[in-house]
């Protein structure tokens, strides 16, 4: 069943001044565009404020200063950030379900793993010998924790998650599922034309605040640690290999490649498919547009686009110049062949 | 053990005509430079029919048109699409591994979930509280539904699949192994430094007839619905995004991403590792072309292709220019010489 | 807890000379850079040797001609081969978990199952009907064996790998977890506007010695088989479409897609995100760089990058000389007004 709430508690709950009939039921979120009367929008940009003389909503959040554009009859709640405050609505009528305290009967969880106060775990998760798992984690169905591996408080692990073992995951960490974190990284010796296996006997530690994508593989170091630094967002089907190591807050979007050994400094931003070279070092705050391939060292705040990725602006130049070239190659041709009778005329004129 | 099938009975089953010895027996289906003469093959465009002379295969399945090409001691079988035929011979061939019908001991359904008539459930599958199951739907071993999910009828979900909350599969979906559906869109807004998840409290809706690859992900809206029209057919490891809208009949291959709150029209098709970048609108019928990544609002039938991808055809053009760069540098730096000179002969000329 | 060893312990297994004081205690594996005084080391290349100064390691692997530029205080291990040597070291302190060997009761095995000697099943593990299982093979929990697939000996599949029915694994192969092998090749027929689904009746064959990242898929054959050569190592995140053929020795990095009925010869080389085309051909030791894709027929040890991939060489100067574009067309237009005033003068000059 649905969640309800008048404006008034809606109002109230973000610290924002109703404006308008406060009493009215809200069932719902939606966009300035799809929002009926039963469901509450907001406008955080000037884009959406153009669109909202035709909005149908039952209330909006909006900055105080942009009120005198809200319609008549739907109900304005101020607010000074209307991006924040949407955010404690979304988490009003969130319905996400609601997990099973305890431990499913089905759960195989070895007699010398520990488990924290208020642990759930769902039906045949598996937890491995001196694993740890810390109070109020929920590890869903089918997560695989190896031995020795570590989980902190209050995290999330959705189904069919696989965290290898000897692994590190801190606290309040979220991870998709079908993630696999701690397998092995990818490398080998070529003897006597056989690839040898090398040994990965590393670990990944994963700091506080993480997120992880479904679907996406962190792999183990070949000794030390691959990590990820505290805050860190990372979307679906990401590949991170041996030992990387991600700073704090940084954002890696969905199918984005991090090759062996990269440093990543905190605050960068991968866009989507964004791929790092082995070994490149970034700095902080670097970021690196959707489909665009980094190597080497990265200074501080650059912005880079491409395939063998250089300077974001220098980029766009390049491509609009691409779309050129079939013409440019044309033109050169024909300069030539007028260069060429000049020079013909020329000499000409000397002979003549 | 291997089916086999008189040579009479294939023909009868594709509603073709069978001419040479229609008594033979077939075991199996193969290419026609393969093919022993225990095989059928088959031959559905003139580049195939080159390879017929040494073809040893038993049956083969062809235009009457073409019925001339056959050699002597290859029985043809005449029918109007070939390429349509072999489906029909293909599935007479298939040896599926039949379900083991019913519910497995081991797999865990809430008592509040409802199961259609002929429901399969394999080993440790998990069914979450109020969930529905249609018709002789067959979920495989490890797979989840989340609580409230509710999934069509003669639906197939290879193992492992995991399905979270409140999601709606439509019916004759299929789902292959490992793939993620309906996990947390990617969003989070950064305030004081810290990127505060924005919850994602809407669902997936799957409509009828599509088809999702093994390791694909299907992230749920931040509200409302992320959306897969009827009939669409998605291919292994394709990310897309909260809030995506893809209509029916559309091709999405291998590895390709589509970025938040995307609309892509009907019968649109998406080769391997094309892009969609965030907020993008393709018309109808759109094809993007593998390793292109498209932004910005693409009209119906546009067949596009590069990084911000432009007209198929200026983009090839162009990328023949790029092979012939470096040679063109030089041919401009030696035209500046040339005129140079030139410039500078003038100039004594007139001083002269 | 971890592993000691003495470092002429360490020689022995390595075969190498100790030269120094070889009684000391080494606990661990580090890098030149952050080895500390219980730590061992190994210098492979010029650049490590560099920086070999400034070690604090215990113990360095290092080749004899090197030996003297090996500070006082660490102890050398003289071997002629470092980088095989770290291998056999890194095995000494390898902590993976030991498998609990045996069957885990929770562990769903059919009873046409046929399972060698001394095969480990994990919790919840499903194998299925006429499924056979090698001798010391581990299938760690959640893994998923279809009907009559076949396991050679001493394979490591790691938790929630799915192989569907009929494939063949061969032996002393390792899957990693969320790995899906033989999943339905991707074959539609438009028939009326609607993709008619083209059964896919093949199967997967992995040869002897292949390693399988984390979340790759493996797609089964239209008919025939999907096939992987012996001791070809594929990495995280690999998509690999119906009825390819790869030979024996190739690398496949991380997020490489391999389009279908590609025929790829042995030792080849594809870097990480690189792509090949649905019909490529490629001979063997084939180079393509990260991030490209080829298509055709790509002879033997063609080196390869660039989207419509060409010669890495020729791919090389023409990203540079992209970069130069946006002043190549200014100086292509400068060039033109230079060469119209030129034709300009002579025409003055001649009417003159």
């Amino acid at each position: 069943m649905s969640k309800t709430y008048t404006i008034i508690r809606i109002a109230q709950a973000v610290n924002g001044q109703a404006q308008g009939d406060a009493s009215r039921t809200i069932t719902g979120i939606s966009s300035v565009e799809a929002a009926g009367p039963e469901q509450i929008t907001w406008v955080a940009q000037d884009a959406l404020l153009k669109k909202l003389s035709g909005c149908r909503a039952g209330a909006v959040l909006i900055r105080p200063q942009w009120a005198p554009e809200v319609p008549v009859g739907i109900t304005a709640i101020l607010v000074e950030r209307p991006s924040h405050a949407i955010i404690t609505v979304l988490g009003m009528f969130d319905e996400s379900a609601a997990v099973a305290p305890g431990i499913h009967p089905t759960a195989v969880i070895d007699a010398t793993a520990v488990l924290g106060a208020n642990v759930s775990v769902g039906p045949h998760a598996v937890i491995g010998p001196q694993a740890f798992i810390g109070d109020n984690t929920v590890l869903h169905a089918g997560v695989f924790i190896g031995q020795a591996t570590c989980v902190g408080v209050n995290c999330v692990l959705w189904p069919n998650v696989v965290v290898r073992e000897r692994c590190l995951i801190g606290s309040r960490v979220i991870i998709h599922p079908n993630a696999t974190i701690g397998a092995d990284g990818f490398g080998y010796e070529l003897i006597d034309g056989r690839h040898v296996k090398i040994p990965q006997i590393g670990n990944v530690v994963i700091e506080d605040d993480v997120e992880i994508g479904a679907n996406t593989c962190i792999d183990r170091a070949k000794f030390a640690s691959t990590r990820i630094g505290q805050g860190t967002k990372i979307d679906n089907q990401v590949q991170i290999a041996h030992n990387v190591e991600i700073g704090q807050g940084a954002i890696l979007a969905g199918q984005v490649a991090v090759g062996g050994s990269v440093k990543i400094g905190p605050y960068c931003v991968l866009a989507g498919r964004a791929g790092v070279a082995d070994h490149a070092v970034l700095g902080s705050q670097v970021v690196v547009a959707s489909c665009s391939c980094v190597s080497g060292v990265i200074p501080d705040k650059a912005q880079l686009a491409g395939i063998y990725a250089f300077d974001v602006q220098d980029w766009r130049r390049s491509q609009i110049a691409v779309r050129r070239l079939p013409k440019l190659l044309e033109q050169v041709r024909e300069l030539a062949r007028r260069v060429a009778e000049l020079e013909s005329a020329k000499n000409d004129t000397n002979r003549g």
